[in-house]
C-alpha cells in the first residue's frame, strides 16, 4: 500500500498525474487550529513548476480544495481532506503495450507491481506531483510546529559538482533559515547558487539533468522525542524521506563522514549552560539513541537527477522488446530546488507526529 | 514505544543490557519451517565480543532460549519468543544522581524521556547488546528468503581513512556473498582488510575508536517489492536501519553520489535478456520509484565511531553539573565488524516483511 | 482519529452531512479488478433514504465520483478514492453556543472531544451519511469476495416486539442470501415482514422511532481465516461492525443464548463428509478459537431506536443550560432497514481483509 | 498474527498451555510508575483454578518474573516483558495424526491454520491459560487507571438458566464495585450467587458445563473517550473483548434490548447538575457516537459453555477419521467466573490505550 502514514496523525495520499485529480486526507488534527491558507499555498508555490527557466515550463496550478474537518477557518478535529484537481487529464489514449518504460523512472517496476493496469500517464501515482499533497500537509505540520517555536528551513548544499558549506550545526537558528525560506533558490553563499544554477541551465542545454543535496535544520526541539530501536527519530525521518521519489540518500549530523571520524572527535562534549545542557559540537545532529538532544537537528538527503531527459536512451517496452527512447515534452533539468518544500514538509510531518 | 515493528512478521524487542535478560518475539512466521539453529548461533557469534584484539574483551555468551512458537525443531505459526539471558546482571548500586552522562551515547536523551526511571546500567534498553536479538531475527529471515534463493551479504566498505572498492552493482553474486560471510573481518581486498585492522588497532591503542560503512547487497528479489510513497522500499529498509544504534546514514544505489551525476549517467538503461528485464548499470541500486527491479539491492550506512572510548571528555551529571568523564572498562575499539550480521539481519527482516 | 482501518486494506474515512462531500479511499485493491458500478449503486441506493414510508423522506442523491485508482473500469492498484458531493450543504448560519444537544446522538460527547470545533450541522462526520462511503467500499469488497464464491447476505430479525425466525446455521445457502437482497425489506417470513413495517408506521405516527435485529450471513468461507487473541476474526468483524453508528451489541452463533446452554448442547460435532469436516450443529457462527471453521458465520447486530424523533425530551444547550428540544425535520422512524446494506458491508471489509 | 494490540500501549503476547512459558510484553508504559506486584498476584489467583470446587483441581502456579523494563519496583519506560514459566510441561509423546479435534476447541481450526504445525497439548497457544499474561497486563492497567480515579468492576450476572439484576447503570460506584472484588463468586444477590454455583456444580456432576454472562462497569471515565467510526470506544472494547477465549457476544448499555424499545425511551435525557452534563437514564452504557460521555460505562459479555466435558462426542481426528472423543482429565464446569478478572483487565487495557 501506498497511502497511508502516521501514528498521531495518520496521512493518507491518493491520486494520479493525469487522473482526475491528486489529495490527502489528513486524520488527527488538534481541532480549532486556524490554517493560514495563503501560506499553503505560498508553500505549494515553491513546489510547483514554470516559475523560472530551471523548471520544466508546464505551469500547473495547484489549486486546493478542502473538502473535510475545516469549518469557519479552523479544523472541526474530523478528517481533513484537501484534493488538487488535474486541469489537463487526457484521455485514456494511449497503447499500454507500444509503452517504453522511462529509464529511471518507475514504469517498469510500477507496471509488473500492478500487472500493467497502472496508469503509466505521466507517472500515474508516482508522478513527482503527487508531493504536491505532501507539501499541503508539510504546510499545516509546519505551522502547528511553530506554535510552539520549532522551526524547519533548509537550503541546496550542492548541484552537481558545486557545493557549498553545510550549515554551522551548533549556530544555526531561526533568521537564517527564514532568510532561506524567501529565496527562490534557497542557498547560504549567493555566489555558490549563481554557479549552481548556471550548472542546472548548462544541463538543460545539452538536454540533460542534474541532481544534488539538500541540508535541513529542525530548531527548537524539546529534549525527549524519537524511541529507542524501531522507532528511533531517524527511522521515523528517514521512512518519510524514503517516501519521496528521487531521495536515494539520508544521512544525520555528520552522517557519511562519521566514517572517518575518532570517536573522540565524533562524540559531542556535553555542559550546562543556564540551565540547559548543550553540546560543544552537533556532530550527532540532535539526535542520540534515536532521540532529540535539543540541539538542531540536521540531516542531508541525496536527491538523483531527473530522469526525464532528452537524450536518446536504450530501454524496453511493456511488450518486452529492446527500444530506444527520447522522452519528450519540457522536463526539468532539476528538481532539487523544487524538492525543498517537500523535504521540509516531509521533516514536518514527522516531527509533528513525534511530539 | 521501541519494541515493534513489522506488517507481516511483528518483532517486539525488549530487555536491558543488565537486566535479567534480553529479547524478541516474532510474530507471523510461518508454520512448520524448519529453523537451523546452529547457524542462528553461528550468526549470533558474528556478533558477539570476545574473539579478537579488535573487539572488547568482554565474553558475552549469547546464548539463547526460544520459549513459544517452536516445536519438535520447527515453528509453530504462533509468537515465537526467544531469550538471551544476561548472566552478569549487577546489583543496583550505582547512584543515578552522580551518573554521568557519557558523551555520544543515550544516556541524556533516555534519562529525559523516561524521566530518571531508565536502566543506566551499561545503556540499558539502549545498550547495543539488544542488537543480539535483532541479528536472531534476522538468521531466521535469512533462512526464509534463501528458500525463494534470495541472499544477503556485505563487507567492510571503509574504516576511517581506509577504503576498498564498493559492489560491482550489476554482477555482484552469491559466491561472492558467501566468501565474504565466511570471513571474520569481511571485505573484498584482503590488503584492505589488513590495513583497515591496523587502524582499528592503531585507534585501540590511542584510548579512541573508529567509525566506518558497510555495503550490503541482496540478490535475487523478485520485481515488485515495495510501494510508491510511505511504503517505498527504501523507507521500509531505512527505517529498519536507522533503528540499530550508530547508524547515521543511508544510501541505496549510487546514493550521495547521485548529486554529482547528470541524468544522463545515472539513469540505468534497461535491456531485455533471455526474457528478463535488466539494466546495464544499476546506480539505482535495485529499486525504481520504491519497488525492486530486480537487480542486486545495493545501500550502505555510516556507522559512527564507538563513543565508548578511553579518553577524558567533557560532560555533564545527573545533577546538571559540568564534569570531566572516563568512560571506564574494555571497549570496542570498533564496532563496524560486529553490526555486519546486524546490518544484514535488518534487511533480512525488511526485505521478509515485504515479500 | 476516526478514520482508517483495515491491515490488507487500508480504509480512510471523511467528510460531514452538511460539509462539501464524504469520501472513502481505499488502499491495498488488487489491480485490474472491474468493479460493477451498477451494482455498487445499487447497494447505495439500499442504504438510500426516501424510497418509502418507512424512511425520512429527505432524498439523498449518493452519486458518487471516483476520483483515483480507477482507469478504463478496472482498479489500478493505487488507492481509490471516491467522494459523494453533498448537494444541500447549507451555510454556516447557526449559533453553536445555542446549540441543543441532542439526546441519543453525538452532538455532546463530539462537542467536548472537539472543544466545539466541530461541524454540528446534520450531525457532521458523525452523521449516518457517513455510512454511504462504507456501502460504497464494502459493495466493491463483495465483489471480491464473489470471485471467491463466498456471499454474505442478511435479514432483519426483529423490530421492536415483532421478530422472526434466525437463520438455520446449519443450511443458509446462497439461494436465501439472494432472495433476501432482492427485498426492500429484507425478511425471511413475509407476514412477519408485514408487522415489522406496521410497527414502524405506528412509531412514526407517533413521532417516534423504533430499533431491532439484523442477522447476517458469510457462507463458503475457507477453513483458517481470523487469529487467536487480538486478531481473532471476532475481533475483526465486531471491530467494524460496531464502527457503525447506533450498533451497540454484537454477537456470533448462538451468542448471548450460549448463556443458557449447557456445554453438551453448545458444542457442535463435527464429522468427516466428502473429504470436508463439517459440524452437525452450528451454535459456535462458523468461528472457532477466533478462526473460521467452514461452516456458515452466523452474527447479529443490535440497532438502536434512531435518536431523531419529534417528542419534545429534555436536554443541554452548548452553554450547559437545562433546555428541551423538539428535534425538527423528517426523521427516520427506523434505522434498521437502510442499516442492512451497512452491515453487509462491514463484514464485507473485514472477511476481505483477513482472506 | 495472534500477538500484539494497541496504540499508545503495545501488548505482545505469546506462549503454550505445554511449552516452557506464557507470557506477554507491554510496550509504552509511563516511566516510574510503582506497581504493586502483591495486587497483580492477587489479580492472578482470581482467575487461578483449583480454589474451590467449582473450578478444575489443576493446581496452576500463576507466578510471573519480570524480564525487562522494570527496576527498583517501577517501570523504566522501556518494553515490559513478564513471562509464566509451565512447571508441567510435557514431552512431546503424543501422535499428532491421531490427535481427536475437540468440539468447540480451536484444536480442529488452529490445524488447518498452522498446517498441523501448532502445538495440540492442552490447546498450545489457544489455551484459556493465555489468559493469564491478559490478566497481569490488565492488573497493571487497572492500577493506572485508579491513579486517574477509574475504576472497573463486574459481576456475573447470569449462569445458565439463573440471573440476576443487570447493575443500576445511573448509580453504579465504586463501594459496589470494591464489594464484588471482594468475593470469590462475584454477584449483587447472595441467593441469586448460591443458586448459580449450584447450577455450576449440577452440571459438573453431570459431566457437563455451563456458560453465563459477566456484566462490567467502568466508572469516572472523563468525557470525549473514543472516536467515531474505526476507533469507536466500542469498537476498541469489543475488539479486546472477543480476543478472549470463550466470549461470543459483546452489547454496551441496552444492547440487544434496544431492539425491543422506541427512541423516546431509548434517548438517555440530558441535564445539567453542578456544572456536570448527566443523563437521567444510562441506556447508551455511557457511550455516544462512540465516545465516552461520562456517566458509567456498561457492557456485557456472553462466555459459553467450556467445551471441555466428560460425556462423549461425535468429532474427526487429524487423519480426518469420524471417530468419538471423551475429553479426559480434570475440566471446569464453569469458567464465568474465572474469566472475571479477565474480562476486567481486557477492559482496563482497552480504557488506558484510549486515555
Amino acid at each position: 500500500m501506498s497511502g497511508s502514514w502516521g501514528k498521531k496523525v495518520q496521512y493518507t495520499i491518493f491520486g494520479e498525474s493525469h487522473g482526475k485529480g491528486i489529495g490527502i486526507t489528513i486524520d488527527g488534527l488538534p481541532p480549532g487550529f486556524e490554517i493560514d491558507l495563503a501560506e499553503v499555498t505560498r508553500e505549494l508555490e515553491r513546489r510547483a513548476p514554470g516559475k523560472s527557466p530551471l523548471s520544466t515550463a508546464r505551469n500547473e496550478k495547484d489549486a486546493f480544495t478542502i473538502w473535510s474537518g475545516f469549518l469557519n477557518g479552523k479544523t472541526t478535529g474530523s478528517p481533513l481532506c484537501s484534493i488538487i484537481e488535474n486541469k489537463d487529464q487526457r484521455s485514456a489514449d494511449y497503447e499500454s503495450l507500444a509503452w517504453k518504460f522511462r529509464p529511471g523512472h518507475a514504469d517498469y517496476t510500477g507496471s509488473i507491481k500492478y500487472k500493467h493496469f497502472n496508469d503509466l500517464r505521466g507517472g500515474g501515482h508516482f508522478s513527482g506531483r503527487l508531493t504536491a499533497p505532501l507539501v499541503f500537509a508539510g504546510a499545516i505540520a509546519k505551522q502547528l510546529l511553530r506554535q510552539q517555536n520549532i522551526h524547519i528551513g533548509s537550503h541546496i548544499q550542492r548541484i552537481a559538482s558545486i557545493s557549498e558549506s553545510q550549515f554551522d550545526a551548533v549556530t544555526i537558528d531561526q533568521t537564517i533559515l527564514e532568510q532561506l525560506k524567501a529565496k527562490s533558490f534557497p542557498v547560504l553563499d549567493p555566489a555558490a547558487g549563481e554557479s549552481m544554477q548556471r550548472c542546472i541551465l548548462s544541463a538543460k542545454t545539452a538536454g540533460d539533468s542534474v541532481g544534488g543535496i539538500i541540508e535541513a535544520a529542525v530548531i527548537h526541539l524539546p529534549v525527549g522525542l524519537g524511541d529507542p530501536f524501531f522507532d528511533s527519530l531517524e527511522s521515523t525521518l528517514a521512512h518519510l524521506l524514503f517516501s519521496i521519489p528521487a531521495v536515494k540518500g539520508v544521512e544525520f549530523g555528520a552522517g557519511f563522514t562519521f566514517a572517518q571520524m575518532r570517536g573522540s572527535q565524533a562524540n559531542d562534549a556535553m555542559y550546562s549552560k543556564d540551565n540547559l545542557v548543550v553540546t560543544s559540537t552537533n556532530h550527532n545532529g540532535g539526535i542520540l539513541g534515536g532521540i532529540s538532544n535539543g540541539m538542531p537537528l540536521i540531516f542531508r538527503v541525496a536527491i538523483k537527477p531527473t530522469p526525464s531527459i532528452s537524450l536518446e536512451q536504450n530501454t524496453v517496452n511493456a511488450k518486452g522488446e529492446n527500444v530506444s527512447i527520447t522522452v519528450e515534452g519540457r522536463h526539468d533539468p532539476c528538481i532539487v530546488h523544487r524538492a525543498v518544500p517537500v523535504i521540509e514538509a516531509a521533516a514536518a510531518m514527522a516531527i509533528w507526529d513525534v511530539l
